[in-house]
């Protein structure tokens, strides 16, 4: 009597949700201290002054206003500015009327795959993967085909990438920076994808899209250079949110950009608005869509994150574990201490170190570390990391 | 290489949606004291002052807190004070745990029958309908039946209704007060769809689901009476908002509850929460669960739009229209002055009167009026209302 997919996926609920209600419980018992939950992507520093303030502001105007329904699209002051920071941040002719404010990341995915895919069509994934793209996926009826990305960099493979293509690709998901990795690809991978994806598409008469996730995109260490997609690809649709770059990431709000130079960049546009319009999106939340009028492109203060970072990387490999240094994002990605990455993780838990098994990324064999947290838990959390890498060399 | 539904979903937007475009550009034109709109339901009334009053005191709590991810079914007090309003305001002993947070009543409605529904699945809807139901099935996987709720009161017809019931049919929307007549289905209605549900459920040994789309539950005139539904029928799914009873239309808040007496309560809830979580709906804005917690139940000052509600009325029949007199919602429903809606709506647009023809709600013959305006748009629109009937008599 109830729809047996939805039903399943309801029960086993994702790795990292469940780990996220385990700790809730766990800090319950012995204090939230003494839980080294580094499980999920819950962004520690507080929003720019610049959110508050502009929400004060705002709560002074017309309540109607203010709170009312947008266009389906957003706003369309939003949506102008949105498109002048693109041109002026990345040198690229953004349209302002193909941008379509979403309620965060997530929906920026279903949205555009609902919208691009048809049945039969497939999507090609690089592991490591957020793994909920295989549920945004078959939520629009179609299917992934994963493609590794080899250790120890988990930068792009293009001879992989060029056998799994076939008639059947419609798109592929490109995340950079990259979760659970924190690895950025490089310019050099991203022409040779492009120039590859061109191939591909002539070949089979069909545009491939590269979906650009971008969540972590203003979370870049070091002056890594992040290419703009756009600006290498015409068939590339952009999945932006201010999740993690406002530390918003409860009020939902993001947007979807078509390039104007996609294959039928207008039809696109329709399809992903008609496709929200099927979902329930009737609209993006509309005093953060404001807050993305006034914030969009503000480089949030990354001093906290860059600490973590180097703390936790050069700590953690001293005491003997391997991990890949993030150039993005806020996760460090440690090569797990036995094969079974969920063993490890059970393992660390005993220390009450909450991690996440890759497997669940395509990536079996490691674990994601958040350290999005404060510095504090960090320190706390080392002579935990320490014994349970004794525990293995014992 | 896009999805056709998708794409003609995204074309051809809403009757509702193209109007609202179209005055905005009218409005630009001629000024928007001169251009009559009445075809969108976004509320004209402030928001309750205690709504930005909460917001400036949750701009002194902790920025991470405030705005960070929730559990994807939402905040847990949330949660529990709605129970808890619900168990004072109707006697009806909800469930903290079955009640999952939303972006709004349409994600409550594709949240709930994606949970609910399975390929060749049937829902009925009772005309006149809110237009959108039908995409939402079809989201689902599904097909509507429609059964009319005869003219002039627009109640329910409970001998259609046994005879569209059959094996495939899955769930029922019942939206009262309704969208577009402004009609409260009376105790008595209730209680026999709930007897025929329950007789029919047996019947075909498979539950059928009243969902109850209850935006306008806040909403009501003159004291009427409107059941609470999971009162009556144990299989109840409320889909709730606080887009009209809180004017924050924009911000997309709402919830999902399960009666706790629900068949396979448990399950249906995990349903909802994969669905949920399919459609990319990681929680609802997290600032609005809070302000949900504090402003749930509160009763809406009504007397703006009930001075509305008697106004258009009153001057609409003196004139020699016909209409359903409104107990609930901010909507008339009128009688066409032509059997073509369509036409007749062509034609009050050229005295600059938007109004929404009933084609598109399962009732072709009448239009819609959405009086939640101001009372100043309303005295200078009747004239034109005047001169639209004269044009007819002449």
């Amino acid at each position: 009597m109830l729809s047996q997919e939805m039903l399943a996926l309801g029960k086993k609920s994702s790795a990292i949700r469940e780990i996220f209600e385990y700790s809730k419980k766990r800090k319950a018992q012995i204090g939230a201290e003494n839980v080294y939950d580094f499980s999920l992507g819950n962004p520690s520093i507080p929003a720019p002054r610049q959110v508050n303030e502009e929400i004060r502001r705002l709560l002074t105007c017309d309540s109607v206003d203010l709170h009312g329904y947008t266009s389906a699209a957003g706003d369309m002051q939003t949506r102008q500015t949105i498109a002048e920071n693109i041109a002026r941040r990345f040198g690229f002719s953004a349209d302002a009327g193909l941008i379509y404010m979403t309620c965060g990341a997530a929906a920026s995915l279903t949205v555009s795959l609902k919208a691009l895919l048809q049945p039969g069509d497939e999507v090609l994934l690089l592991a490591p993967y957020f793994p909920e793209y295989k549920v945004f996926v078959e939520n629009a009826g179609a299917r992934v085909r994963v493609v590794a990305c080899p250790e120890p960099r988990f930068g792009l493979d293009l001879q992989a990438l060029e056998n799994a293509i076939d008639q059947n690709t419609r798109a592929i998901i490109l995340n950079s920076p990259n979760n659970p990795t924190g690895a950025v690809f490089p310019e050099e991978d991203i022409r040779g994808l492009a120039a590859l994806l061109t191939q591909k598409s002539a070949q089979y008469h069909r545009p491939i899209t590269l979906l650009a996730d971008e969540p972590y995109r203003e979370l870049v260490y070091d002056n890594t250079f992040v290419p703009y997609l756009p600006n290498y690809y015409d068939d590339t649709v952009v999945c932006y949110s201010y999740s993690k770059a406002l530390s918003l990431p409860g009020e939902r709000i993001g947007y979807i950009l078509v390039s104007p130079k996609a294959t039928a960049a207008a039809d696109t546009f329709a399809a992903i608005c008609g496709a929200g319009r099927s979902m329930g999106y009737v609209c993006a939340p509309s005093l953060f869509q404001q807050i993305a009028k006034v914030c969009d492109g503000i480089a949030p203060d990354l001093s906290g994150y860059d600490k973590n970072r180097r703390l936790l990387y050069d700590s953690l490999t001293q005491m003997g574990y391997s991990a890949v240094y993030p150039q993005g994002a806020f996760y460090l990605f440690v090569k797990s201490l036995e094969p079974d990455a969920a063993a490890f993780c059970e393992k660390a838990k005993q220390h009450e170190l909450l991690l996440v098994p890759g497997d669940s990324f395509g990536a079996p064999g490691y674990v994601r570390i958040a350290y999005c947290v404060s510095t504090h838990q960090i320190q706390r959390s080392l002579p935990a990391f320490q014994k349970l890498i004794e525990e293995y060399h014992l």
